[in-house]
């Protein structure tokens, strides 16, 4: 295998799910959200919005939000942990990015998830963690969530896709089991 | 903004759509594979199949395959493109990566989309061009794909979520235009 800086960032980068409650710089946020910008998009149509949030009322908002939807759930796993007192859907990190793209593109949800899986690369070269935080986009587009997209500024024709918290990392993460290449590859030569 | 290797690739990646006929190295090939690998997956299920596709034979067969999806599509533009005599559906590209995922799981579209969006970086790492190509998963997930889906050793109960194409540049893309950060993001703090 042929190694570099960008291979070395794909290969080590982890889902990050301790944070510390320092804020990221503005100026590494800055350059994550670049990388979202030049992630590519169908038929280069960009139609996506990054919604940053670092306020921390909001930040609590969007966790009570989550909590509500999770202890509807109907699953006694994820009830239990929305129960919680110290419960944070994403982790207690100080940033969220939120992608939403035009619901009526048949590759918005493409778009929106190669631009934060960039944004997650770029984060990881900047030894800043990230991990992808299904359970707020599953609640923003839900009917409970509508007040709250609305209050971020989502506008109402688009849809969440992916959603991803960030922070400096509390604690370093170790790799999870990996299928080996020969598991999950095939070549037709 | 940072600079790094990392975020240098990114913001530098184009998607290719002219390549050399000269096949990629065993290596770059192995080095892209392990990239997608690596990528992170919900619940870390890794359950995706990369379906590498370098001999001529499948590729000229796909490519048949892509053209008589798009003589049917309906598409007037598309149906004209396909009707080109040097039609090819992924621009002659060496390689084809098809990604494919269990259908029953909710993640496995952001699975496979992520998985080749890492792909690509690390292709754009080594120099190696790539591009999207819907073409091909739209084909492949049609009642007309089934018996070609099947012959590449993709199992029923798999979808194709994303295809690209993969090879030398034949020619360096420029930047397609881009929004500004400032059109597409929202910071709420």
């Amino acid at each position: 295998m042929i190694m570099n800086e960008t291979i070395k960032t794909i290969l080590s980068r982890r889902s990050v799910r301790a944070y510390q409650q320092e804020q990221i710089k503005e100026e590494e946020l800055m350059t994550i959200l670049e990388a979202g910008r030049f992630s590519p998009s169908g038929m280069n149509r960009q139609s996506w919005l990054f919604t940053v949030v670092q306020s921390k009322e909001m930040l609590k908002k969007i966790n009570e939000a989550c909590r509500n939807s999770l202890l509807k759930s109907g699953n006694p796993a994820m009830e239990e942990r929305a129960r919680r007192s110290d419960f944070s859907a994403f982790y207690n990190a100080p940033t969220l990015i939120i992608v939403s793209g035009d619901k009526n593109l048949m590759t918005a949800q493409y778009d929106c998830t190669l631009a934060l899986g960039y944004m997650f690369l770029a984060a990881a070269s900047l030894n800043i963690g990230s991990c992808w935080v299904h359970g707020i986009t599953v609640m923003l587009n839900s009917e409970d969530g509508k007040e709250l997209k609305k209050e971020l500024g989502i506008p109402e024709e688009y849809q969440v896709y992916s959603s991803g918290a960030f922070g400096y990392k509390a604690t370093e993460p170790t790799c999870p089991p990996k299928k080996q290449l020969d598991e999950i590859m095939k070549i037709i030569k």
